[in-house]
């Protein structure tokens, strides 16, 4: 019995030693040196090649490296009735509001516009709106995004939140549902999207969704590429509609040098670093999985396939 | 009797409809209209004209129009007995706190250098140390400085302190005194300095100071251009020493556009902006101020001119 990283251009070994350094005694195996495909019960998974999940006659739980599971509930190799499992962690919640408020406060005191002026030696200062009247929405109110909207709200920036259900956070009014993202896009001057990727929250940023934006909106994209209907984005910021964005992640990454966001002056680029799951700080977890696998136990942070997360 | 609005290149108009928002039966003037130099009870300064201080025989009060008084302390004109007062107000130290953090978390995370990789559509991903260890040295730990550091505490910043006396803050250690400024420097990854600016904190940020912080330590002033050594700093970031700065506050305001600061790309450069009195939020202290004078109570927020805050 044996749990198999399989995480090609990861630092594998790096993840062993960490899976190790919990617990000696455990059979950790790194693809591709599988040994006998039989003894694998549990694969750590991250840009499984196609078709490697369906090796393993005997799996019965995938762990995401990350908090997003779409990577492996999209795989058509998964075998049904495999348990998925993602990562929660305060390292990567924490990661992840550190960014999204850079992100904010980059945009809110026009940090590169200061860049810009500097090129120019331009000594101008820019205004800064009001933080009455002035929002944050966050798309995706799960442990992350709480994590991120308390952050916001200690630097006293007005948090909006929606979701898929009603939740309730101090201080955050929280939009659910499509009947309400209209009032909440409506009411929010940068928008945040930090959601899961399923087939409904699939191309969510989008013309129309910009277009529900007050004025000169910002939008920072720190979930996923395929949230983002990239040429909408574009249009938009060219209309003047959105005054920049800040993103993250990419429909293809790395992102290609030819794609027309790198020309964009008022769009930020980072090379999907927001927030990076650190072996040191989940090993414990993924470890934790696999004995209460072996014991017959309910497994952490499993994901329900039918909702996506 | 009446209140002066000294502060040439300001909109003076604006804060004199502030005020008489505040109390429409105010007497108020805005220089170069005094009026009967007799009548000037209290005047609200801001780069005031060498010897405009000493014009008005019945001066009681000087106010700034910000949290610093050096501007006023140091002008010879200033009459023996004048109280001098300075604003203390929640958005001024929420604007701090914001810019702080951004230019901490920026420098954290590596967005000036994912700026220089976009402009050459380099997908290079940089690290991020870890957070243990790490610290964000504050210097200055009058209320500017606690809201900072409560800031930098909500993101999981490890804070220090460094105050002339013994102060107390939860979670982070106060270093007291010349005696223990070389301890909080060698433990210091980020510099802050929010230091009032006097006689013994003039040229503080100087060759001997940033020697004692960690090699490739990060210097953010927000204080005064006179408290930083511009040349000492250029050559500790060109030794490779100091990893860059962020300035907001310069020797000379505007930055002439001959400084070498402004091709040095690892200085953030801003026009002093990291936190601006708005009028709407300071009128009512310094109308109550005003009424205290005529009522002869004890002042708001006045300084003691010995120690120089």
């Amino acid at each position: 019995m044996a749990l198999l990283l399989l995480m090609p251009g990861r630092d594998m070994q790096g993840w062993k030693k960490n899976l190790l350094a919990v617990d000696g005694a455990l059979d950790v195996r790194v693809w591709p040196d599988t040994g006998n495909l039989d003894e694998i019960l549990m694969v750590v998974a991250w840009n499984q090649p196609p078709g490697s999940l369906a090796l393993f006659p005997n799996l019965r739980c995938v762990a995401s490296l990350g908090a997003g599971v779409d990577h492996i509930l999209s795989d058509p190799a998964l075998p049904p009735g495999v348990a998925v499992t993602r990562v929660v962690d305060a390292q990567l919640n924490r990661m992840m509001a550190e960014y999204v408020c850079l992100a904010v406060l980059h945009h809110y005191r026009s940090f590169g516009r200061y860049e810009e002026h500097k090129r120019e030696r331009k000594w101008v200062q820019e205004p800064v709106p009001p933080a009455e009247g002035y929002h944050v929405g966050i798309m995706g109110m799960g442990v992350i995004g709480r994590t991120v909207a308390r952050a916001l709200q200690a630097l006293e920036f007005r948090v909006l939140g929606w979701a898929r259900t009603p939740k309730s956070l101090p201080g955050v009014r929280v939009f659910a549902g499509k009947q309400e993202l209209d009032e909440f896009l409506s009411l929010s001057n940068v928008l945040v999207c930090l959601l899961p990727l399923t087939p409904e929250t699939k191309d969510i940023l989008n013309r129309h969704t910009f277009s529900l934006l007050p004025r000169g909106a910002y939008v920072i994209n720190v979930a996923r590429g395929a949230h983002l209907v990239e040429e909408d984005l574009l249009e938009m910021i060219r209309s003047g509609h959105l005054s920049g964005a800040c993103l993250d992640v990419f429909r293809e990454e790395p992102l290609p040098p030819d794609h027309p966001f790198w020309q964009e002056p008022s769009i930020m680029i980072t090379p999907h670093v927001a927030s990076i799951t650190r072996p040191e700080s989940v090993a414990s977890q993924i470890v934790e999985n696999y004995r209460r696998l072996l014991a017959g136990k309910p497994l952490l942070h499993q994901v329900d396939p039918r909702r996506g997360y």
